[in-house]
């Protein structure tokens, strides 16, 4: 399976890369180094069947020409802009980054007669379901975040190609994912708080935000039983794990590991910020009927990625533009 | 209701600027010109409530500018590329006049202090829905068209302006619209046929097509409706007739009216083309239940539409750029 990574230096991209080098494929990553790290492909680097591109996606002349040259039959495109809570500051930039650069990529992806597209999307484009556990087909949603508005739009497009062009769809609808070079996300800010600070810590809404976590390892697993084994013109999966936490509990298991106990100071609300849902909880039963089964939970998935943080504090110093 | 409508000079454009007029709303209309026609807006023009603006929306610091110079309290955009069946043949066109052009005219009005933003969607987000009549809250779609897709793109943008910044959501959801001023379509297409060559007609699938149409004065009536008694953060409503009818027996309607009898060649599927929607049937018990209901059926509005286009023959020159 020759695959192209788009957001090959960011967390998920680049653990997607060394999973699919340890399948034995050929891959090449693209990506513009905003918020991907050189220091994450380390390991990529060192096959002889990985290949970079340093590529800033929306330049659509120049993606068309890389993605032609490669020649994959697979491109999985994962670069976006990952900062969820900003968007109403910079409303354009989810437009470009989110919406425009997916163009781009599917674009470029049919003129270069890839078989196969996929997208990371999020259990946010269901806005604040009714349904929980909320399955793939639950009632037509409304957004409620640009971010989440944004991988709408590429779903759609995806969709369309599909149907017009013959380009196969998988579309990951991602809880949020913790694990090693986890990058951005609430375990990040909390470790950053802790350490400035272990006394008192500052929590955006009331800490009762109910939230799904996967661990990176368990999200790999499935993104590559789900391009391994589906071959529906268009292939829509949740990706989550089957329990939730909330904010405060989370927060126990991190100031537990830092041995710490700070005073608790809530912004108060039920968001955390604008568009932030309060309840996520995906309903994955379609990815377990073909298979998959997370093998770590959140409460692992937490203390995995704080101690990753923890061992790897240069990290905190590299947030992506806000 | 000071109301800028953009696609002013379009076929539903006009109308509605006609409409609030009567209502006595000061209105200005946008539109450049690439299917829009003069001729549509002299009757507007006659009103002192009326201004208009030659603007090409993909020009965002000039959308800007206008809207924010008019300082309307309700935008409605209609300004779309309205070409659904030629998608496939320029992919970008839909995304840079259905998604780009929607987020310069959104994020204008939001600079501008708008406080209603009305939009012009389409029963197509449905895809092909396994629900009939197809209500709004229907399972999650699958999107099969370039058009549906940049829809549902600028109807999440307008949802997430909607939640991050209080201004107040219509979405309309139409079946196609019939009336005085239709400019595409398919009785657009049979009358043109007909008209070159009486005796023998192609029809693009099987002709068993199932499709709603609404009469445009019918619509007109229910957007005034929903946005003068509707004030929800989110007002999301079918617009549609509650029956339907097939190809064969719109065309039927049509040789009647025209008194010709050609002989059917199908070109063939269940499909008219690539995206087409086999059977759409909106359901509109939400629009009925704020007291709207359509005074034309199907069959009234063909032969209107039809006696429109027979009496103004210069409308088949006319067409949009494909």
């Amino acid at each position: 399976m020759r695959t192209l990574v788009t957001g090959a230096a960011g967390f998920i991209g680049s653990n997607l890369c060394d999973y699919l080098l340890h399948q034995n494929c050929e891959v090449q990553g693209v990506d513009n180094f905003v918020t991907g790290q050189k220091e994450f492909l380390k390991e990529a680097h060192k096959n002889q069947k990985f290949s970079f591109q340093e590529l800033d996606l929306f330049d659509f002349e120049k993606t068309k020409k890389i993605i032609a040259s490669y020649r994959p039959e697979v491109v999985v495109h994962l670069a976006s802009n990952a900062d969820v809570r900003f968007g109403l500051k910079h409303p354009r930039k989810d437009v470009e980054q989110g919406t425009l650069v997916t163009y781009n990529v599917l674009e470029s992806s049919r003129l270069a007669g890839v078989k196969k597209f996929a997208f990371s999307s999020t259990g946010s484009v269901y806005g604040e379901p009714e349904v929980f556990p909320t399955p793939e087909n639950c009632p037509f949603p409304i957004q409620t975040s640009l971010y989440a508005a944004s991988k709408v739009a590429a779903e759609g497009l995806i969709q369309a190609y599909s149907e017009g062009y013959g380009i196969k769809g998988y579309i990951f609808r991602f809880v949020s994912i913790l694990g090693e070079r986890y990058t951005h996300g609430h375990v990040f800010d909390f470790a950053q708080k802790l350490l400035r600070n272990s006394k008192k810590i500052e929590i955006l809404g009331d800490g009762k935000q109910q939230k799904a976590y996967l661990y990176v390892g368990d999200c790999m697993g499935a993104i590559w039983r789900i391009l391994s084994s589906q071959d529906e013109k268009m292939n829509i999966f949740n990706l989550g794990p089957d329990e939730y936490i909330n904010v405060d509990q989370s927060l126990d298991i991190i100031c537990r590991t830092m041995a710490v106990s700070p005073e608790r100071v809530y912004t108060g609300g039920k968001r955390g910020w604008i568009g932030d849902s309060p309840f996520i909880f995906l309903d994955c039963k379609k990815l377990k009927s073909i298979g998959w089964k997370p093998k770590k939970n959140i409460a692992e998935s937490v203390e995995i990625t704080l101690k990753y943080i923890l061992e790897n504090k240069w990290i905190l110093e590299k947030r992506g533009v806000e």
